[in-house]
C-alpha cells in the first residue's frame, strides 16, 4: 500500500498530538501525514507538521483521517471525509452507536472489521479499560452482568479538565486548606482533594458516560443480553482511568484461571502482586500502552472483580485508534472496502 | 444521671479530638471528661485537657470511655477499663464481630444496645457510611445482594495519611510533575494524583477493609444472608470516604421511593439534583455530621444505585462513638447493665 496519506483532524488536541507521535513511533506506513484542526489553529505547527484548517478539501488525497473532536463536529465532517474518499476512524460518539459502523478494539473484535462502512468508531476511554480484559473472559465464561465504578482522570474532560486539577492543586498547596471555588473550569465542583461522581451530561438520573459503557459493551463483545450497572466518578488524577470491576458469568470462572487468561491477553497485563503493594494504578499507567489488571478475586458476592487501569488518552483513545489504522492496513480493509 | 465521668483514650489523635470536641460542642451531660493516651503524649493539653497517660487506674471512676486506638491497643487495654467498670465505646476492629458484643449506629440498630455488654462497637468508617442509608432502605425492601466501591481519604489512614498527601500535593505543585516518590510514609505508591486499590493489609486476595465491610453491615443489619462484594480504594482527598453502592432487594424498590424513605430517615441527608451539579463530594461532606446520598437511581442491570459521602472522622468515627454515648445515657443502658 504504497502512498498511504493519513490525516488526523484534531491535531492540536491531546489526543491528537498522541495519535501523531504514536504513528512516528510506530512506523506507521504512511507516505505523507496531514495536521488538521479548526481555522483557529492553522498556521501553528505540531510535532513537526503545519496545522491545516478543516475544509473539505484536504481530505481529497487522504486514505485514512483519524478524527479527535467534539461529537458535533464529528456529525458534521466526518461524513464529509468519507465522501471524499477517506476511511475514518472517530473517537467521538457520534457513530459509535450506529448499526453499520464498527466499533473497535483490535484485540477484542478485529474480525467486526470485515465491514463496508467507511467509518470505524473508536470506543469510550473508560469502557476500552474493561473490555479489554472482559472480552477474552467472556469467551471463556459467557459475561452475563457487570458492575463497574469508576476512578476517571480530569484528561478525560480535556485540557480545561487539567488546568482546572493543577490551578487548583496550586491553590490547596499554597493555602493548606480546601480548594476556596466552587468548582469553575471543567467541573461544576473543585476537583483537588474531591471526587465528583458525575461524568458526562444527565439524563434521567443517568450521565452519558454510563450510558454509553453498557452500550458500547455489548456491541463490542457482541453480547447484547449483558446488563451493565455504572457508577462513573471523576478523580483528581491527570491521566488514565481506573475501574473497579465486580462481574457475573454464566459458567465458573475462578480467579486463577481468569488470571491465566488475562496475562495471555494481548493488550493486557497482569499486575496482581497486593502483598507487594503491586497493583494497577493512574500513576503506574500513565504514558503506557497496556490495560493493567490486578486485584483479581471473586469477592464475597460470588463475582469475579478486579481493578483495571489504562491510559485514557493512549488505549482509551489514540493508541487504539492508531491501532485500528495499523489493522486496517495490514488486513487490507482499505482496498477491499474500495472495491 | 449526675456525676457522669467520660475518658476518651486516643485524645491526642485526629479521632479523639473529634470526641473531645464533640462532647463540649453537643452539651454531652458529664461531669468530668478525661484525656488519656499513651504514656509519650501525657503532660500534653488537648481540648483544654491535661493528657493523662494510659495506666489502669485512670479507669477507677469513669462510667464511659470511648477508645479510639489500635486494634492490639484496645485489646488489651478495653477489658482493663471494662474490669475497673468503666463502659467502653470501642472505635477499633478489635470487637466488632464478638458475638456479645452489640456493632451500633444509632440510627440504624438502636435496639442492639439492650445487652449485658460493657464493651459497644463502633463501626468500621467506610461501612458506616453505606449503612446508614442501606438500614431503611433494607427494612422496607429487604437486601439481598450489595456491590460497593469506595473512595476514601487518606485520613482513614491516620495523620501518616494527611501528611503524604500533603507532601506529595506541594511537590507535584512546585515540580508540575507527577510525584517522583515510590509512596511512603502511610502509602505503598504515592497517592497525589493516584489512586491505590488497596486499603488495609491483604489476605487471600481480599484486603481487611474489604472483608469488614460484608461481616459488619450483616450484623448491624442483622441480615446474615445479605452478600457483600467491595472493592476499596484509596483516593487523593483529605476527609469523608465516598461509597458507590448497587443494591439488590428481595422486593421492589424504585428510585423514587428510595429517595423518600431516605429523605425521611435519621442521620442521612439527601443531595439529588444533578443536573444542577449537586451530589455529596468529600469536599461537601468534610466537617459535618450527615451521611450524604445522591445519584439515587436504578442501574441498567436492575440495581438500586446511589453515592453516599460521610466525614470519616465524624459519622465513620468521632460522632457515632459520641452518639453512642447519648443513646446510652439517654436509654439507661449503664444503670440498666450495671444492675
Amino acid at each position: 500500500m504504497a502512498g498511504l496519506q493519513v490525516a488526523v483532524v484534531g491535531a492540536t488536541g491531546a489526543v491528537g498530538r498522541e495519535v501523531l507521535r504514536l504513528l512516528t513511533e510506530r512506523r506507521f506506513p504512511a507516505m505523507a501525514v496531514r495536521a488538521v484542526a479548526s481555522p483557529r489553529s492553522a498556521g501553528q505547527r505540531v510535532d513537526g507538521l503545519p496545522v491545516e484548517a478543516l475544509a473539505p478539501h484536504v481530505f481529497d488525497a487522504v486514505d485514512i483521517a483519524i478524527f479527535d473532536t467534539p461529537d458535533e463536529v464529528a456529525l458534521e465532517w466526518v461524513p464529509v471525509a468519507t465522501e471524499r474518499g477517506a476511511l475514518v476512524i472517530d473517537n467521538s460518539a457520534a457513530f459509535r452507536m450506529a448499526e453499520q459502523v464498527p466499533l473497535l478494539i483490535p484485540e477484542v473484535n478485529r474480525h467486526a472489521l470485515y465491514t463496508r462502512s467507511r467509518i470505524i468508531a473508536n470506543p469510550n476511554c473508560t469502557i476500552a479499560t474493561i473490555t479489554v480484559p472482559l472480552g477474552p473472559l467472556h469467551r471463556e465464561a459467557g459475561l452475563r452482568r457487570v458492575i463497574a465504578c469508576s476512578y476517571q482522570s480530569v484528561s478525560g474532560a480535556g485540557q480545561r479538565g487539567i488546568e482546572q486539577l493543577w490551578a487548583e492543586t496550586r491553590e490547596v498547596a499554597a493555602s493548606g486548606g480546601a480548594p476556596s471555588g466552587a468548582g469553575g473550569g471543567a467541573f461544576r465542583q473543585p476537583i483537588a482533594m474531591n471526587v465528583i461522581p458525575a461524568v458526562g451530561s444527565f439524563r434521567g438520573g443517568h450521565t452519558s458516560e454510563e450510558v454509553k459503557m453498557g452500550a458500547e459493551l455489548r456491541k463490542m463483545l457482541e453480547a447484547p443480553q449483558v446488563l451493565v450497572g455504572v457508577t462513573c466518578v471523576r478523580v483528581p488524577t491527570l491521566r488514565a482511568h481506573g475501574v473497579a470491576v465486580h462481574a457475573e458469568f454464566d459458567r465458573p470462572l475462578s480467579p486463577a484461571v481468569a488470571r491465566d487468561l488475562l496475562r495471555r491477553a494481548a493488550g493486557v497485563e497482569v499486575v496482581d502482586e497486593p502483598e507487594r503493594g503491586l497493583y494497577p494504578t493512574p500513576l503506574g499507567a500513565m504514558g503506557r500502552h497496556p490495560c493493567y489488571v490486578g486485584r483479581i478475586r471473586t469477592d464475597e458476592a460470588g463475582l469475579l472483580a478486579f481493578f483495571a487501569v489504562a491510559d485514557n488518552l493512549l488505549k482509551g483513545a489514540a493508541l487504539n485508534a492508531v491501532q485500528i489504522a495499523e489493522a486496517v492496513v495490514e488486513d487490507g480493509v482499505l482496498i477491499a472496502s474500495r472495491a
